[in-house]
């Protein structure tokens, strides 16, 4: 039997976001039900509500960092059981069989994978719905168990900004003594800052407002270098192994590919889009840098981020808001005015 | 007693080379002293004696593809004799203490090394000169030894061409099954394709120019693709592990990222300056991929080259000329009519 849910959706790229009613699948053998609790709001969300990549298929239901409790399993479903704790985050399906997704690396799936709103069904072709919802209907290998201790509020963006940030710390290796610097404090940098700290490493933040120096010590830092200030970019020249870049717009990476050390990487995960100013090679071919991107992580490394979370009490700084709040919020993330992530608290969303 | 040269040099950068006359310093105790042979030409030494990357200090005498015979040995030197075949590749020193040079890396060294021409010696601090010239005086850890059966002339770019696609060969782990693409068919893009195939790679050769494919395969190109074609580009979408990237002038790298498979690199080795038009992120997020820098390579690592070359019979393809024709070399070397590296035969030179 499928279920009637209230949800918010856009329905074009220049409406906000408003109440809407749709209908989530009768559950298969290997699905769970969720009912939703909390929702993180991700740069995504709103990227795709406005339909800044193009590509949206409207309406859409926003949101990828969800946080609920199991209300039903298919007959097949042996992992969960009512009541559970679970998450879901960026894919809800992928094909299970090509490379990618037999290396656990379901986000890079050829098929591709199935994301969680903005996608289509692989089965019955009906389209994704996010998590600004009552309750969400997944196949179980695409969800996740949340720790018992965890603040399920500050688990949700985990889900997201969590593993996008994790991911390129566990492929890049860090560790004790791996001197890791973060590019930009929001959402996915408050998370990088807490995730290196917690895996060992001597973290810097690289900002362009010294104001941020108390927060950022808070959230793990142990150095805090103003990017716009050459004699501070000068002193870190050759210091790190992994740099993490969060910005999410148009940005020059050039002041940073000095400070990598030898053999050095720049990992970018939160900019799709052109690199201007161009990039200069020098610092690239003077000491075997990269530049790399890294899209959010496998399941696997999702539900090991959790668990690493779990066991170091780490969440994210949230801010909770209303489900009518969500397209103030969008504003004011514009304005980068939120400490760190806005969840929305699903008990809110009420006829 | 320092020794009586003569060489070539240019003494502006708008002077052509010409004869010059200069010193090599005595023997220390663990210098050799090496009657030069043949010397390789590469795009370096034009760039250089023209003051491209600025920093020259004139009069310059290019040359760091040497191949020679020791004629002398100082009290220390126990790994050569009189006689040997011997080659010295772009580095003369390095400061043999820092984090780089302990690895082996000392192409990447701190102090940085000392390079073959243009750079100044650790010790007197006089300026160094390169391999367009009758002798050299190089610290024996500096000194390569060529493997017997390898032809003398062949053999001289494999100590900058050679070991600078040798070395991210090695680095990203190219071997039996590797699918490594090139990019440009020159002096470094001809040994690529032949170290590349030595390793058991598949190989690709990227072209512009249909023009090439006969040559290609003889070098050990499995495949050509034209870059210019979208339906040949699309067609390898995902394929390659490594793209080595050794066009050195400004271009595009956007049509190369998308063949790069799940977590590949491409590096470049050939060119210095502002990749125009700028970077898309879109194909490195979606796919981990990376762009990388690579300088030459270190010691150890050339002599492994050296002997893999010896093992399989690879040297490059050269056209000898007598250095009274230097300069019109760079000419031709500017409008890429060379197959596929000058080499000097140093017997031209005489007064
Ligand atoms: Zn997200
Ligand atoms: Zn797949
Ligand atoms: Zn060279
Ligand atoms: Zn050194």
């Amino acid at each position: 039997m499928t279920t009637n849910v209230l949800g918010y959706a856009a329905k074009s790229a220049t409406d906000d976001l408003a109440p809407y009613r749709f209908t989530r699948r009768e559950p298969r053998a290997d699905d769970v039900a969720i009912e939703i609790l909390y929702c993180g709001v991700c740069h995504s969300d709103l990227h795709t509500a406005r339909n800044d990549w193009s590509g949206t298929m409207y309406p859409v239901v926003p949101g990828h960092e969800i946080i609920g409790r199991v209300v039903g399993v298919g007959a097949e479903v042996t992992r969960f059981k009512l009541g559970d704790r679970v998450g879901v985050g960026c894919m809800v399906d992928s094909c299970q069989h090509c490379a990618p997704c037999k290396q656990g690396l379901e986000q890079y799936c050829e098929g591709p994978a199935t994301f969680t709103y903005n996608g289509s069904d692989r089965q019955d072709h009906t389209p994704t719905f996010g998590g600004y919802s009552q309750n969400i209907v997944v196949s179980d290998k695409f969800v996740l168990q949340i720790p018992n201790g965890l603040d399920l509020k500050g688990a949700a963006p985990l889900l997201c900004a969590g593993i996008t940030t994790w991911s390129p710390l566990r492929h890049w290796q860090v560790g004790e003594g791996s001197r890791v610097a973060v590019v930009g404090l929001g959402g996915l940098g408050h998370m990088a800052l807490k995730l290196a700290k917690g895996l060992g490493a001597d973290v810097t933040l690289f900002t362009r407002s010294p104001g941020k120096e108390e927060d950022a010590r808070r959230l793990g830092a142990d150095h805090i270098v103003i990017s716009t200030d050459e004699a501070q970019m000068k002193a870190v020249e050759g210091q790190f192994d992994l740099i993490i870049d969060t910005v999410p717009i148009e940005h020059d990476l050039n002041p940073y590919l000095p400070a990598l050390a030898l053999d050095g990487t720049l990992v970018l995960v939160g900019f799709l889009g052109n690199l201007m100013p161009t990039l200069n090679t020098v610092p690239l071919i003077m000491g075997r840098k990269s530049v790399a991107g890294s899209l959010i992580g496998g399941i696997a490394e999702t539900q090991e981020m959790l668990n690493f979370c779990g066991e170091q009490g780490i969440t994210s700084d949230v801010e909770v808001i209303a489900i009518q709040d969500i397209n103030q919020a969008y504003e004011r993330m514009q304005k980068s005015d939120v400490k760190y992530r806005f969840v929305i608290d699903m008990a809110s969303l009420k006829e």
